[in-house]
């Protein structure tokens, strides 16, 4: 029986928005970081993650800029909006809260945004900067994943590290990181044959899959390293809570170290998302950008 | 003891050039393809390599257009000799032959290419569009290997798949271009602990080490399928025979298929130059692209 270390999520997002709110006063003299969000409709889920993410621009000294359009307004409207916030010199985030209605693609959204205020790290110059592991904006989720298994392992070089998803916002993108660490990486996703052997092989798993406590706790291999990037609605329609793609309860006592869901990821994505705002800012405005890893 | 077929990249590549000689015969009335290659100094590999995609141009109907340029040339000047080629109408794809003199920044030189021209695939802007599975010219080598095993096996789906390699010719978008066919891809390198073990569990193997006959007959599970990328002299500095990165005859009764080296892969990396060449000239100039897969 292992005892399995829970790594926090919530304390190591507290203590990385520290050090971003310290580096923001650090150069209060000199700017202050604009990060602009934009959220189209009312879908309740991302009304509230918008407002977690201004709410976190405020409590770091990072200036808010919110537009809230109608889920009517046209593909060339939003556009116009994105175009204003591009040449807004104040702006060093532009982020535009997913999904949005189905009258707007949006690829072309993501691509009108000027790459260097691109926060979340979508668009095609950043995702190509990551794929050839050069400087850009890196998406959040991914770079959370990142953190969080630098800090619970001292190197990831060499480690069998299984990702169990393949979108372009989580695993793709964070195989290629784990990659760029000098991990060895398999990607296995919905076409995947005998995936709980791959997961028992595995000395860290990282599940973005999507269902609720669908890894179980017999396929993690004793010691390994669990990264769960779950955030998934219980199946009980009654039940309000929130469950990770790995079934948690089961897995404490075979894994070395778990992110538990909610408090794990989640929480250090949102920081990363103020990290990247500071980072765009110093970037466009020519001062150093401070070194969080 | 399994019977193993040898796959014939000569024959797959001299079809494939058949046909695609067909397809240029076909819009001789609109156009005729254009490619430029561009050749710095005198590696003897390297003028071997210019020579023969030279050869194959004429062979196929494309027209050639070849720059012999001195070691000495400074990358002002090779950067304004691509801006010639960029602006030139009748050139559909440019190609400069790796590797530069140490003075010239590949880099550089790469982003300088219309990314429409980019027949090795290599711009960003390219590379982006592989990364998120999008329409674009991708590298002719991996391409290569794809069509290799969709000649071999009716479908890649789930099978596992072991790339060596991580470069950004032949590993990383080899690896992502497998993905995108939906088999499970496990991607090793120097790094790598027990690389053996995961030879013995992978359906497929693509080597891309760049090490002669560094993998064993005895690291393959029976019936898989193996691809080799690599091109080695031997050891032996009196032969000058070419090496691959599998230790061909150990691999005989053992794999269920194999690329010879020579006349595997090579012959067909070649041929996917041609094509993207053709694919580029149908994209620029409006005409349908035609499909070789």
């Amino acid at each position: 029986m292992t005892q399995t270390h829970v790594i926090d999520g919530k304390e190591f997002a507290a203590l990385l928005k520290t050090k971003i709110a310290d580096q923001i006063l650090n150069y209060k003299q000199n700017f202050t970081p604009g990060l602009a969000t934009i959220l189209v409709g009312t879908n309740p889920s991302s009304q509230i993650y918008i407002k977690n993410k201004i709410k976190t621009s405020h409590d770091l000294g990072i200036k808010s800029y919110h537009l809230d359009l109608p889920a009517t307004i046209s593909e060339i409207a939003l556009l116009a909006e994105i175009k204003i916030l591009n040449e807004d010199s104040n702006i060093d985030g532009i982020l535009v809260q997913m999904p949005l209605p189905d009258h707007i693609d949006a690829n072309r959204i993501i691509n009108a945004i000027d790459p260097q205020k691109d926060v979340d790290g979508f668009h095609p110059i950043n995702a190509a900067a990551l794929y050839m592991n050069q400087k850009g904006l890196y998406p959040c989720t991914p770079t959370a994943c990142i953190y969080l298994l630098k800090q619970t392992l001292s190197s990831l070089r060499g480690l069998k590290t299984l990702v169990i998803g393949r979108s372009m916002i989580v695993g793709k993108p964070l195989s290629l990181m784990l990659l760029h660490e000098d991990a060895t990486i398999t990607i296995a996703h919905s076409q995947t044959i005998d995936l709980k052997t791959l997961c028992l092989e595995a000395d860290i798993i990282v599940a973005a899959i999507g269902r609720p406590h669908f890894l179980r706790g017999s396929w993690i291999k004793p010691g390994a390293v669990i990264i769960d990037v779950g955030i998934n609605r219980s199946l009980d329609p009654d039940s309000k809570k929130i469950m990770g793609d790995v079934c948690f309860e089961e897995a404490l006592g075979r894994a070395s170290a778990i992110t538990p869901v909610p408090g794990g990821v989640g929480p250090m994505t949102i920081a990363f998302l103020m990290y990247n705002t500071l980072k765009a800012a110093c970037l466009r405005r020519g001062y150093e950008v401070p070194d969080m890893f």
